[in-house]
């Protein structure tokens, strides 16, 4: 997608620089959003506002944007139908590399692109995700959206050199989440479990928009922690994230899930969010 | 300091940009050092350089570059007389925004500068610094040295808020390390005390030369973790760094370390410190 958006400008993305001197790359002092894009609508931008800025509040960043505006524009330049919107926030560049914040209206450095992704014909619906654990090195508050994602990147490179898909993360015998997702179970007796919110996850938009469409199929719901082994004895296992939506998980530290299947009700929970997220309007002002 | 380093060239501060999809950027995929210059020279490049290509290499990141002629040209170009010369690297510049690393040979993003700063005639050693403990929350690989110092920076952010220098991070009751610097106590009966080599703590290129002056002061080291309350009952506290060298600590958590003022042998280490350090040559090639 060849138009990004920096600093109030809207340029071709080889002109998109910022200084060596910028936060985001010194101290990795920054948040983001991906927001998913579906026929050319964003999907959810209400709560990924109230999230960013939520991030932005916990580390007093001052940075005041209309990040609906900015994110339509990139959909509508880049004629976008299917994909994402990713938008990030630093606290801007220093004269000199300090710890210490520089002033407090220093300007914050923002820029957002768009990227072209298949979200609804993904083939890894149908074959469902394969996972591995691994223990969880992140720092301790990923409930704030940092740019702060090296262990995620390197544990999604381990991933594939295991030949699977994906990492939850473990800390003891309990599963955190996945690297770029919220991971949910459900139970041999129909309970969809789901971390509560807390600092050891992230705040999952799409996590809160499954949980209001498991609600409405009447599955009880329990916000907790739940153990590997929990994940490995359940009837279904999935994920969510902006750009997975909802995705099956069939296999955990090489053992089915289930009969190996995508789950039923993971299945109908994806339709019926496709279905509310189509309807809703995207707009926001 | 107005000359810069970038990917090969040296270039005004203000013309040095990267792309907004570098991944230092993005995912915080980088790592640095900061060699300290004293009278022209850098100090300790030989064991500066080793840490990158150890950092590098934990990440897998190929990046291979005259370290020490990049800096040495640094300090020349802006006649730096006392300060700092910042390296770091990234794992380059994507197409597109994937957690997935880029193909191996993706060039890697190098940049450097140069900073002034009084590191020998610095007040603090003087009246030696204040420090409070707070809970260690960065993530699990410390010992490489990236650019997640978010944390770090939050820190000292509540450290100037309460009136104080520095944090130093505690890991239940034990202290790890400080936001920026390897911190050590000298017990009441004489033993130097530094938190071992492990995960938790940054391998400091200063401590390693401060235990070599301990030991050839005849303190006995013992390379262990020590608690928040041993260093308050301690009979000296001092940090290495970089940039602050040997520097001590004179207040924990509001409790007086010894007689509240910088510890004896602790001037001495830093004296034996700075002799020993402008004596050697800096050249590596």
């Amino acid at each position: 997608m060849e138009t990004v958006y920096l600093n109030g400008d809207y340029l071709p993305k080889s002109s998109a620089k910022i200084s060596i001197f910028d936060r985001g790359l010194l101290f990795a002092d920054a948040v983001y959003e991906v927001v998913s894009v579906i026929n050319g609508r964003l999907i959810d931008m209400v709560r990924h506002i109230a999230r960013l800025e939520r991030s932005l509040g916990e580390l007093s960043i001052n940075a005041f944007a209309d990040w609906s505006s900015i994110s339509e524009n990139l959909v509508a330049e880049n004629d976008l139908r299917e994909g994402l919107v990713y938008l990030q926030v630093s606290r801007g560049v220093m004269d000199e590399r300090e710890y210490r914040w520089p002033a407090p209206d220093t300007a914050p450095t923002i820029f957002a692109f768009a990227q072209s992704r298949v979200l609804i014909e993904n083939p890894m619906v149908d074959r469902g995700m394969r996972i591995i654990t691994r223990p969880d090195l992140r720092w301790q508050r990923c409930d704030i959206k940092t740019t702060q994602l090296l262990y995620a990147s390197l544990m999604k490179m381990e991933a594939m050199a295991a030949g699977v898909d994906d990492v939850w993360m473990r800390q003891g015998d309990m599963i955190s989440e996945g690297t770029s997702q919220n991971a949910h179970i459900i139970s041999e007796d129909g309970v969809l479990i789901s971390h509560q919110l807390d600092r050891s996850i992230l705040p999952g938009v799409t996590r809160i928009e499954m949980l209001a469409q498991a609600l409405s199929m009447e599955l009880t719901v329990e916000e907790r922690a739940f153990s590997i082994d929990e994940a490995k004895n359940a009837a279904e296992a999935f994920v969510t994230s902006s750009t997975l939506l909802i995705m099956p998980v069939v296999e955990i530290d090489g053992h089915q899930i289930g009969d190996g299947q995508p789950g039923e009700r993971t299945g109908k929970i994806r339709q019926n969010y496709l279905a509310a997220v189509q309807r809703v309007p995207s707009r926001t002002n």
